[in-house]
């Protein structure tokens, strides 16, 4: 099973970490990181660099692919050689996947129309105008294409795929692998749990494009 | 606030991002991700490519350390030049930290001596023979130390860190930033909610150091 992970400037190194631990431990599971070129891709923050083992030319089909978020999306929503790729691609997987903002890919890429999806919660709007209904749900099934939530939903969505891919007992033991028995010190981890006071908090973190890529 | 995760070969992945992905929006933090040399480390996976920007003997102080686990740290254990790095960056830190078995290399480098401590759940018997207490929880701290349970218990440790270094309303925020708001599909991620039959189903996925490092 091969399961492929695009990676591109400006991702969120969680969106695509997340996944990648829960879908490794699936019997027979390949996880290619791939990029535009292979060398070392570098996160929003720039204190990620992740090296890209394939190219986007070299990948013609997977199993399962897994479109991370982040702020680089911005760009590939206009990147037509990128959004010809995801569609090449997705007409070759069993499972089309997405974490935040990567759901923003595919849908430029029109594997969204009409359906459900999710986002990170801060980007709904541009969700909906590529013609999808956004759900507020962690995970979002529609068919073979799976949408998460923000960031560390991904881990969500990967058991949930696991599960359906290799059954229950597998995906199981793949969370008691990671000891994924989550046990946050707060209960903020959406708006409405989070409250406007944390949003307006939120607002003036640091999770902005750098200004320059210098490293 | 300079936040050092050291990586090194057969390590895990998500032990690594999972903290940074909420210590990096830490107003004023910058994470730097350190090994024996930099350049690409590659996990115990091998599918994992993760860039060193720093060496060891670049590094010599940092306020807040966080040593990741896998099963590369069998060999960090007697590793002499690191296990000195490691006191001597201690020695530095407002908080000394560790995710799965990275409470073994703080161990075995004396800095755990007579304390309570975690890790992975398969490694309790190690972390004990290093004179240590093991505690069944997710997050220990004791001091200046804290140790995490299992791979995605470092999220759990980073928000209660973040939490004393920035205040509960930053660690909120942050929280909300990576939407972490965990719904898992199963509840096995501990031995006692997964249970004999899913333990022994987990013994038999590929979680193993691979035979060779080819790629």
């Amino acid at each position: 099973m091969r399961v492929v992970i695009p990676i591109f400037p400006q991702f969120t190194a969680l969106d695509a970490i997340g996944p990648y631990e829960v879908l490794r431990l699936v019997p027979g599971a390949e996880v290619i990181f791939a990029a535009a070129a292979t060398g070392v891709v570098r996160t929003e923050s720039l204190m990620v660099g992740l090296h890209a083992d394939a190219a986007f030319d070299e990948i013609d089909s997977a199993d399962v692919l897994v479109f991370p978020g982040g702020w680089g999306t911005r760009a590939l929503m206009t990147d037509e050689k990128v959004l010809d790729w995801v569609r090449a691609v997705d007409a070759t997987t069993q499972w089309t996947t997405s974490v935040c903002t990567g759901s923003l890919v595919l849908g430029a890429a029109g594997l969204l129309d009409g359906l459900e999806a999710t986002t990170h919660w801060s980007t709904v709007q541009k969700l909906e105008k590529l013609g999808t209904r956004y759900t507020e749900q962690r995970v979002v099934r529609q068919g073979k294409i799976i949408t998460a939530a923000g960031v560390s939903s991904g881990i969500d969505m990967a058991l949930t795929l696991a599960g359906l891919i290799a059954g229950e007992r597998i995906a199981k033991a793949i969370q008691l692998a990671i000891e994924y028995d989550p046990q946050p010190p707060f209960d903020a981890g959406s708006p409405a749990k989070a409250g406007p006071e944390i949003i307006a908090v939120n607002a003036t973190l640091r999770d902005l494009p750098p200004a320059s890529a210098s490293r």
